[in-house]
């Protein structure tokens, strides 16, 4: 630790931007801290120790192409000159806001939303309009397969005597789950008077709220909540480039990036000698900055080298260096053409990239081409530290494993579809719910979860993940135990029939 | 990081009195250092680094009632102008404790117990004597239902043939198991004579011991140990506000708050920003000590706003700020009046808080006024930052959650009644446990981990923990695969009965 | 954290060898860095922190026994008066590397193995060569029983009707799953021509790379790989000795050591208060240094007391201070003598260090005289802050608890006994695999992940994670579900036959 000071303390010496600059806050935004300071303390001390509460925009827009962090080309005049301060957001786009509300005398929105950050970040909200993500309610709750899944763990059983009965969610079940990290829809749809600490004052009732998922709908019908990253009120880059940001939403076994990053000689790097990088730079210099990727370095941000020239540019479409999506569905796939996924139809005409064998709907999936780019786009990187010996054996490595994963996947689907054959489940021919059962729950594990993490502890080197906790040793047994599962049914299926022919017998004897 | 230096060079030059102070140390600590500095380097030296060996209480007792880290309004004499040294605390009223032996001159006592520490802490000790932590000992060994369930955990199983048997299980396995956080007995058995570095000494043998269990039995009786989460010997406020302490206990998927916490936005912000939080200020000041609160803030710290007046009053009573008690039994419930929870009675007679059914024994447990209280104790902090259409939005889904989540536990219920109706496994009726068989172990998860996991990942907004990884998925599938285990159960009971009545009439023919 | 900034200060201006040190490079390192500075910033950046790159051989070989980081008496003459740069690993032993080629001039080898690092560091090259990390490659691939259980995770499977095929693992296969921490066999296979962005340069193809498992093998024959914890190409001390470095390989159920360590007490005060603890010192006092030990300070370190006195000496065979093995077997038992476990023959004369019983093979294992050494060897740590009440408390646990999951393994083997017998399973009297079907993953749980976790919980004091996370709660269950699962197999093996007999008989009558 001891050399990480002289250069701390010569940084303070000269000063820096974030230290010196004192920038001054609009009438409106003094007026708002008037009375928050008090009544919300914690997120007005946060806005405080942002760049947003210590920088201008007209100075932000001064920097070289390569070190601003805005990518407006200019901003409206009333907020080049001020801090980004409470009023800049939360009264920019008003009339498109149905949150809308007149609070002491301005009309203010509750929820910013990416369409009103887009006021100074343009370019990374169009790049996130093409992000998957920013679909990631409708792409969930508009696709009648996937809405299906989400039901199928939201509703409430209810049990009578052997028969289970499935219940419609309640939208408060779904808030809860699914719809935490895919976004809800954000509506305001009544006022209330409320008592505050400075008497009763009205405030739009809001359905759907709180929310900071990913791809949230917005009170202004745009899609996306930048917040879900980028954190109020702080908005610190630091955090957006941290492994935590990113757990929120993708350390389950659905998504176990953040689990398998801990496992990586990457992730073990970050944990043990990043106390002394800097998340703050832009742009971030390999080496200098940092000497493990952490998520944002591989997946987002502008990474340049030591000469300061660029190694990969920054994009807030995450796929475009990604050639496979490797998760989430029944089997790994070429990346979607467009980021709203309802519009994709497999052969036997469902709204999946893939048939229940696997075959994928290639008029919808990007070609080797598109794949062959995005892998280059990520190797960028790696080769920042590795030799082409290391990254193409990497990387044959991991399609490799996509190849595998995706028959182990399909060894559980023929027995699933087995079961559904022979009667001891009811599936699409019977125009029934794939995945309410017990048996359909213990084959979608292959797919949701084993495959999945598979895949991941091979495409982030975090081995340890993708064997005993929850890779090929799960996949494996899957198979056999899914077998064993259709071999119980078809016994106990066998007794009751068998059973009942004797009470019919019996009966039909008297 | 830089802006951080600034006040902190700033502080140094001040001064502090942490690193200012000299405090004066006892005869007797003085002379227990010169050995132990040699016989234990490492807890003296983490003692040295300790507020306790850094100032006297007399000086302690002289800052503001906010500041004040000491509850009481006077201590003893003897304790007023030295350090809080090793002999302060080990021989201070060794009189009353069981495991106190001479030591070199001096009566000492092993263990120090809360009721050691309430010569300065007071008020801390009461209210920890009213949590219902400090009664997790006999809560769990003295309730005949949790005791079966325990002793079907650490009971060893030996197996003849078809026929498993289950022993009662070793003290040894009993405190390397519940005991180990519950707390354990401790008491002196014997005397024994070692060999040490400074020759032959004597010193009692204790039993139960090691254990730093938050319900344990001392050797003076009282019930509790302060080092659960203050731990020996730097006794850090630090430490106990930051949630790794917390998960020590509550980590499991039975109590999973660290695991719900570490992927909600608030664990996000503190894994990511926390480098430059204060974590040892007293009180603690929301927005400028820290931007997100830990375990800590929300349920015990004294919290106070920009202008230092009081949020959030100091508490060890932890259940103060909760309504519900959302884990632990099979129904979430009204938090219990007594922290003795062995006293309750369900409507069956079981010493359980809700019937089989989930109906509460509202006798026993808090009414509808006193859950409004705390609620709105814990929303304090939740002000402090969000406005009130987050707050309330947030605790309505969150009691919708509770409802969903006993609902679904209700369903897995009804299965496992019919089980033990249709005899493919013995309860209540048969007088036996409802804990030891594979299809009660099977209904056990859904209220012991996936009910519980599920409000968790609500109140404390960590969705990601609550849908795949431990929550509403598992719950759904609970439901459908324990039918399938019944069935199973049913089917191979069937064949059974069928091949024995074969036996029997081939035996009678002949 | 204020006073740690008067220390930090002081620090400074007396300087410290790796800020003020000016290594200098030999020439071959400077025409490396001439190139790779650019085309691998990120490396170049990490080395440069490095001590590698800030200090020379011989000023290292001077400093006193016990602050020596290097255990060489000399150095070769060529390396001993410049920093350790590139060519001094890469270029040094290449005669005997097959992985070596010609590059810009010179011969360069792309491994640095074992072998290499011996140069400056032979004593904990010697010792690792004992360790029985070092054959972690063949203990796995040439023992067939474990090869089979490998081949029975890695192998693909194929589904035709209701058989089920097992493939042989496809090495890529087996490259990213087992062999990630295990060590793969790297070859150069063959010389291939690339284009970089210095022109056509011809670079050798290995097999099996990259890896960095801990019991590679390595292009010049070696077994192991120091950058499996000392990573390149900092490798800086401070990595080696946090936990997240052991996490790679020791976090998943099989060996969940990082998890335990996450919810113990030294984990605790480890992730609470290490901010200002010093990684880098050599020796490593405790207390002073550290006030918890991590992984390292009890299985590895060189530890002194606060007068330089050693605690414990340095060991890279980690069971120096281990008198029990406790993962990866069917039982705990006592550490084998040799690091080669292939030799070991039980009564069965499989080479396994138990009989399925749970028996050991004495003649290849430590005995009761080893054992008290190495259990004496690790105390002497727990003795830095422990008294002998407490540290044989906890040893007397630990090993019943060691008697108490070998009973539990016993109990759930005589259920796998039965079904072997009953055969409704295959198993060794069949000449078949005891991994690869449904019921028996369903026993392996019972030691390869329950029993383990159990016994790390114990030894680590990190209860949370040995009851419900992963251990005595699921060692209950697996005794009972599996005798439920035998049931269940008998019962459709019984069906399946009367209903084979009955279409028999059919066939027969017509």
């Amino acid at each position: 630790m001891k050399w990480i000071i002289v250069p701390l303390i010569i940084a303070v010496l000269i000063g820096s931007s974030v230290v010196s600059w004192a920038a001054e806050l609009s009438e409106i935004t003094e007026e708002c801290l008037d009375c928050h300071r008090t009544v919300t303390p914690g997120i007005v001390a946060g806005w405080e120790k942002s760049r947003h509460a210590n920088i201008i925009s007209a100075e932000a827009l001064k920097k070289p192409t390569l070190e601003r962090r805005i990518s407006a080309k200019a901003v409206p005049e009333q907020l080049a000159n001020v801090a980004v301060g409470c009023a800049e957001c939360h009264t920019l786009n008003v009339e498109r806001h149905s949150d809308r509300f007149e609070h002491n005398g301005y009309d203010v929105q509750i929820v910013v939303s990416p369409e009103d950050c887009a006021t100074c970040h343009p370019t990374e909200r169009k790049q996130f309009t093409k992000n998957i993500m920013s679909h990631a309610y409708g792409n969930l709750y508009n696709n009648p397969v996937y809405r299906d899944l989400a039901n199928s763990i939201n509703g409430i059983q209810t049990v009578t005597n052997s028969k289970i009965t499935l219940q419609t969610p309640k939208i408060e079940d779904e808030l809860d789950s699914c719809l935490s990290c895919h976004g809800s829809v954000v509506k305001a749809v009544k006022v209330e008077t409320r008592n505050t600490s400075m008497g009763k004052m009205k405030f739009p009732v809001l359905e759907g709220w709180p929310n900071q998922g990913v791809g949230r709908i917005n009170p202004d019908g745009s899609k996306g909540a930048c917040s879900a990253c980028h954190t109020r009120h702080q908005f610190a880059i630091e955090m957006a480039r941290k492994p935590s940001t990113c757990a929120q939403c993708h350390k389950g076994p659905d998504v176990p990036a953040y689990q398998v990053y801990q496992v990586s000689k990457h992730g073990n790097i970050y944990n043990s000698l990043s106390g002394d990088w800097d998340f703050s730079a832009v742009p971030w210099k390999i080496g200098e900055d940092f000497t493990a990727p952490t998520c944002a370095a591989c997946h987002i941000s502008l990474t340049v080298d030591n000469e300061g020239e660029v190694v990969a540019e920054r994009t807030h479409r995450m796929n475009d260096r990604l050639p496979w999506r490797i998760f989430g569905l029944i089997y790994a796939h070429s990346h979607p053409k467009s980021p709203d996924t309802t519009i994709i139809r497999n052969s036997n005409g469902l709204p999946l990239p893939t048939s229940l064998d696997g075959v994928e709907a290639t008029a919808f999936l990007i070609d080797a081409k598109e794949r062959d780019k995005r892998r280059e786009n990520m190797q960028k990187n790696c080769f920042s530290c590795h030799d082409s010996s290391w990254v193409h054996g990497h990387w044959k490595r991991f399609e490799n494993t996509i190849l595998s994963t995706n028959a182990m996947t399909l060894a559980s689907t023929k027995i699933m579809q087995q079961a559904w054959q022979k009667g001891v489940a009811t599936g699409l021919a019977d125009k029934e719910s794939i995945f309410n059962e017990g048996i359909e729950k213990e084959w979608m594990k292959q797919w949701l979860f084993y495959g999945n993490s598979t895949r991941f502890a091979s495409a982030m080197m975090g081995a340890d993940y993708g064997v005993f906790a929850n890779g090929r040793w799960k996949m494996a047994m899957n198979v056999q135990q899914l077998m064993d599962y259709l071999e119980f049914k078809l016994a106990s299926k066998d007794i009751l029939m068998k059973n009942e022919q004797k009470k019919e017998n019996e009966s039909n004897k008297k």
